[in-house]
């Protein structure tokens, strides 16, 4: 199946496509936004990390473009620090992904080194230069025949992140991703809407906010909701009560790496 | 007073400082962490923008740390006309960051202008020659001493950051920044503790979840309180029967700039 995804080949993302597609042909972007925009039917982006949290860039995209989720994924994640220099004394700048500059801010700061974000881990393995080291996945140094100075070099041992799969085959419906918009500007409105939630005993395990872009301190919501108890109708209708209503669609709950 | 803040001179993060400190001396820093770990007691970080949302690194550090908030202020990115020439007529060219060529592109097409992109508002204002005019802060013209032809100059009033103060002065006690980290991980919990405020009628201006960093889909949340009614002191001990409350300070609100 073709999916377009975030390359080049050896990130994350490449690695968890992998463990969710049977027979997988990448279309490697090089932002979450081309992916989006990619005539590749099916996508597959980041949607939340254990250490970074939610991945904007996905959710404002989910808002804007109404793409059907029909899968998630998760993988553990274990950045290597990546160079052409053979020790870490002479590493000055470390360069890598945003989430992955955000995981890996123990080392970094320890060390004092300068970052640089790239679009992706893959990408900064590639654009290495003297005095530089990427923060990339084991496989991207194979691929690219760098020194591995150290591996695991992430804040902290859990590092999981969590993929949706867009527009791909339908499976059981256990999560449904909702949008919601209150329709007024007062904050009090989030908890009336969570209570549609709360009425109909529908458990959510996973809620965000996101600015709407037009004013200061107006935000949406993006939830994920446990659709097993066939109430999720009526708690839709309840929110439609508070606002706006966008269902981004449902599909299988992902099993945590061991 | 000596305030860390988000450096380098002449940023728009420097123009809310001035506008919020009588007697600023500025040390400036090159991260949110470097302004957080500063020796300077009193400290000036961005928490949100009307574009991009909450500032994660900033709420990360904030509960980490328990730095005391004390303030707040709010500017919009007001970009101005800089040059050595003395009149409009005389500009041939307009060079800045191209984000605020983006914001300017009414006045530019009016005069016909050239443009030319630069890697900051900052150093456009530093290379201004002869016929040539920079869109930039205020400030960054008062430091090179150039002249401002003219003031708000962006097409439209697109992007608003707010800011806050650690450490400074006590003010009015009219908001409250709390951390609620849920005691357990189950996310109606979230509705659970919002009906704390909900219950003693006490408006939450903003909500904002981050991961705990512990295992993904935990989260905390940071939220700010109206504190005028004086029930705050109730809500947290409601609060208290759900899980951790970090108290990060009592302030008066800023004013949203005209």
């Amino acid at each position: 199946m073709k999916v377009a995804l975030l390359g080049p080949s050896g990130t994350y993302t490449h690695q968890a496509a992998e463990k969710y597609f049977d027979n997988l042909e990448t279309q490697f972007c090089s932002t979450i936004t081309d992916v989006f925009e990619s005539e590749a039917e099916t996508k597959f982006v980041p949607i939340e990390n254990s250490l970074g949290g939610g991945v904007t860039d996905t959710i404002d995209l989910l808002e804007e473009r109404e793409e059907k989720i029909t899968g998630e994924v998760i993988i553990g994640i274990q950045h290597a620090l990546i160079s052409e220099e053979e020790k870490i004394e002479d590493i000055e700048k470390v360069k890598s992904h945003p989430q992955a500059l955000t995981q890996c801010k123990e080392i970094t700061n320890e060390h004092d080194w300068d970052t640089e974000e790239t679009n992706s881990t893959a990408e900064a393995v590639k654009g290495l230069g003297s005095g530089e080291a990427a923060l990339a996945s084991e496989i991207a140094a194979e691929l690219n025949e760098k020194n591995i100075l150290k591996k695991s070099v992430q804040d902290r041992d859990v590092n999981v992140t969590r993929f949706l799969v867009l527009n791909g085959e339908p499976e059981a419906e256990e999560k449904t991703s909702l949008i919601l918009k209150p329709g007024e500007d007062r904050p009090g409105l989030l908890h009336s809407m969570l209570s549609c939630f709360a009425g109909h005993e529908i458990n959510l395990s996973h809620i965000q906010s996101r600015p709407t872009k037009e004013k200061l301190g107006e935000y949406f919501f993006y939830v994920e909701a446990e659709t097993a108890n066939g109430r999720l109708q009526k708690a839709i209708q309840c929110l439609e009560t508070y606002g706006e209503v966008q269902n981004l669609g449902s599909y299988k709950s992902a099993e945590m790496p061991e």
